[in-house]
């Protein structure tokens, strides 16, 4: 153990194998030291809570109880939530948590009940998305560090907004990853898209699980987080009978009944596999719910018409496609997926609730993924918004779209390691070429340009005509916390009317409707009798058959239809 | 499409995506025919189901409508079987179908009700174990080809044996393996210990499925076989929400439905999961039983000391050991595995009947993966046959064992490809010099040698002492048919008192106990007033202590004993 320039000598424990310890050292709040692994360099601890000089520097010691929080831990469940994802380093200019905090006013006016950071762990550079972080019990240190988060979470409390955060356990960053020399983290028994898997089922497995779910639990208790995003859970190849989220999952319920507060994981996951989000009990893993891409993938095509790529099957009939994961979540319920040559998914019980299943009309993934990082327009928004945030599921916006950000999110890096950042470099201009598209046309994700072109323009939301859509963002929020049968989560309570050829869809929940009119004519709907809640354009009411103007939307209580579909 | 020497044009099947036909072919049984992709040489058709020229040469024509079957296909549920492994290579010198039957009396006599035969597809060469076959559809030529399997079948039918079929889903063998021009049977998506894995998952997996479900559906039907044996599923990579195996399971089911028939399936399974054997309609893969090798290691350590490799947890405290799988199935249910370097498995519902777990004190792989191929002495048997023919499991004998076989069952190859016979030499060589073992002490899997002193003595079983051990087991298996307290699956029926020092067990199945004194000493055991039902030594009855002489094992009713473990 090095701790300010001297080795102090370390010892096996005898009663936990492969573990080390050294007795009598410091232990004051920000006392660096690193370990020396058999003469080696020093290289940080694994369970490092601080890297003030970055993933490949010397940890520092942190005392969560010198924090002093102003707010109390608030607890705020995930059914009933609003989500609104965030990425520290471009939700403002300065990137930082403390800046990022003084935005949390806009963010609670919007009627959001969390916020949900894209990953905050450290990674060598200042900027990039965090998939890539190497250090997984710390803070990235240009966000804040350990501090930071914590400032920006009692922050978020104080404006009566949860937090949720992003944590990858699927795979570490390329650069700056030191766990191979402490022991048998990863396995190439399995292959991932980022080359040998995290080792879950290999031997010496145990203890590289009880790394992730110790940092799971480190991450909630100790920065007071609600819940936390898992990323691509597809990805954690592991074989045995209890699989590693079914043991993540019953430790952080464990952890919930000891807090006292219901803290919950959101999976993204592709498998459309009812076992993610199933009670352990029956049999699932136990997550509180996942991320609903073919509701997402329905409804962009529905809106863009786009057909390439996954789109593909949703835009053979989009309203169709969206009608069916509106009322049971997943397009892919055992169908044929062009875009996976196989058959995929299987039919959820319609008796999951809802709101384990989050809707968004945009994710950071959906736009940053796009060859410039563009975002949906607001005309598309504005129908998009009406479905999103009048579903069965858990709503979640991408920051800024609630004004229809004119910014991009563009894909972007910060690698330090020069010949990873050429391929980088290539390797995003080959995968768009593919596509058709010219190397000089896609940002260079290493340029400091596109993660500045990436930032939110914070005069956007009090400029016309961003105030409008950012108006009817908040009407809509307002009325899901208003009218529990919007957020009502029991899935067969929604049915769904449209005509793919007319392009509207009509949807209810309860004794209201969703009404969109997609189309750039007016549509009649087959609704009447009914009383207007919220619309994007101004709507007589009264007996008559509900007219909508070219693509705008409406929610209204009531109302005599034709049969359901 | 070679058919005899000309060619006719196939074309794709518009209705389904890569399936190719030809029209106006002759379809007489034995037919030769071979595929001819894209203008190369001829290559057996996948779906073949006869190779007269081994796995290279043409496909034949099989009308299975000829085949004339002499019995009626009974149809033999596994609950209350006993299981009967068998190698039509080895289990006479001539390695036939035909002559396998005319030893089936034999094993009818013994009192089984299944006979179990080792994998029987095509491979290169004339013998090998069978798990190296390349044309699953098919039968191994030099077996006797299908008719042979037939009427090996139907003599076991009038012997009043069930039969059932190993067959291999996760590899094929390395050798004469064509599959691969045909479409993406393979992906390198998985990894296994054969290489590539056979495609569950990936693109093109669906047909991957079909064709291998289709064969299993196909053995069941056309071979009129009561069951399946899956070697290996947990070698079978799928991440697909339906799992390969439950929509197999799904198959099976309905096939069983509609030939009025108890089909099953058996897994072979390291994973220790409930999910393997739960039904479907739990969340379960719905198969209808597996091997159970805690079982088994915890017998092979407890009668042979041996603390090797996978034995070395159960080595520590072997009738503990035992007396947990004979009363929860696994050892390992979410203990630590030293042979695997984590925790391993997790609780058995003990509500699932014992039947769906086979019991075994040897079975080809336990014998066959030793250096020598060695087999359990007559002791270890005798003692060995008690506990596993009044377990609560299924059990299950390998041929021989039921004699105490002088010759060793040992690995064999017939490899015709020079550098594979010699990677299979050297290779088998090298395993074992990391356990001490010279290469010269190894046998040469590619002498025919190995494979001659693997085949069965059939003047054995008439000579003494395997006469004796003969009628031990058949005293054993008539008793068991004779007591449905010793066959009653309930788990939680059976209560085990056993002494590690004194190395003895007793093991209560309702109103009967097996009593088996392991120790080279006579034992008193702690049970008086009982009536022997079948004992391996002559013993006295009545009211007092049963007293157990040197290595002897005793069945008896009632019996006070002091209280129970």
């Amino acid at each position: 153990m090095w701790i300010g320039g001297a080795l102090h000598p370390m010892r096996p424990d005898p009663a936990r194998a492969g573990w080390w310890y050294a007795s009598g050292l410091p232990k004051e709040h920000g006392t660096r030291y690193a370990v020396v692994l058999d003469g080696g360099a020093p290289v940080p601890d694994p369970r490092s809570r601080h890297q003030p000089e970055g993933p490949d520097g010397p940890s520092a010691i942190v005392d969560h109880s010198r924090f002093a929080w102003r707010t109390p831990w608030p607890g705020r469940p995930l059914p009933g939530a609003v989500v609104y994802e965030l990425h520290i380093g471009t939700f403002t200019y300065e990137g930082t948590f403390d800046s990022a905090a003084e935005r949390l006013e806009h963010v609670a006016r919007l009627g959001v009940t969390h916020v949900e950071l894209m990953p905050v762990c450290p990674f060598p550079g200042t900027h990039g998305w965090g998939y890539e972080g190497v250090s997984l019990w710390a803070v990235h240190e240009p966000y804040g560090g350990p501090d930071g988060l914590k400032r920006f979470v009692d922050a978020a409390h104080a404006h009566g907004l949860g937090v949720i955060l992003d944590v990858v356990h699927n795979h570490l960053g390329p650069s700056g990853n030191h766990l191979p020399q402490f022991g048998p983290y990863f396995t190439d028994r399995h292959q991932t898209p980022w080359g040998a898997a995290v080792n879950l089922d290999a031997p010496g497995s145990d203890e590289v699980r009880a790394y992730l779910i110790g940092s799971a639990l480190a991450w909630l208790r100790d920065y007071r987080l609600d819940g936390l995003r898992l990323d691509a859970v597809h990805a954690l190849a592991d074989t045995r009978a209890l699989h590693f989220l079914e043991q993540l999952s019953t430790a952080v319920d464990a952890l919930a009944a000891d807090v006292g507060r219901p803290l919950f994981l959101v999976a993204e996951s592709d498998l459309n596999d009812p076992r993610t989000t199933a009670p352990r009990d029956t049999g699932g893993l136990g997550l509180h719910a996942q991320w609903s891409d073919d509701f997402h993938h329905a409804l962009h095509a529905a809106l863009t018409g786009e057909a390439q790529g996954y789109y593909a099957d949703f835009a053979r009939a989009p309203l169709a496609a969206l009608a069916k994961t509106l009322t049971g979540v997943w397009f892919h319920d055992g169908t044929f997926s062009s875009f996976r040559g196989r058959v995929h998914g299987r039919p959820l019980d319609r008796r999951t609730p809802g709101h384990r299943f989050l809707g968004y009309a945009q994710s950071h993934d959906q736009i940053g993924n796009r060859a410039l990082g563009d975002r949906l327009t607001a005309a598309h928004l504005t129908l998009g918004a009406a479905l999103v945030l009048t579903s069965p599921f858990t709503p979640m916006l991408f920051m800024g779209e609630e004004w229809g950000a004119s910014t991009p999110w563009q894909f972007f890096t910060d690698h330090t390691d020069p010949a990873l950042a050429e391929a980088v470099r290539t390797g995003r201009r080959r995968e768009f070429a593919e596509h058709g598209w010219q190397a000089s046309q896609i940002p260079d994700p290493q340029d400091p340009a596109t993660r500045l072109r990436s930032c939110l323009d914070w005069s956007e939301p009090e400029r016309e005509p961003h105030a409008a859509l950012l108006r009817w963002y908040r009407a809509l929020i307002a009325l899901r916390a208003a009218e529990p049968e919007l957020a009502d989560p029991y899935l067969p309570s929604t049915e769904v009317r449209c005509d793919e050829e007319a392009r509207w869809i009509l949807v209810r929940r309860g004794g209201l409707h969703t009404a969109v009119n997609l189309a750039p004519e007016p549509r009649t709907l087959p609704l009447s009798g009914f009383k207007v809640l919220a619309a994007s354009v101004e709507l007589p009411e009264g007996d008559e058959r509900l007219v909508l103007p070219p693509e705008s939307a409406a929610v209204v209580r009531g109302g005599r239809g034709s049969r359901t579909r």
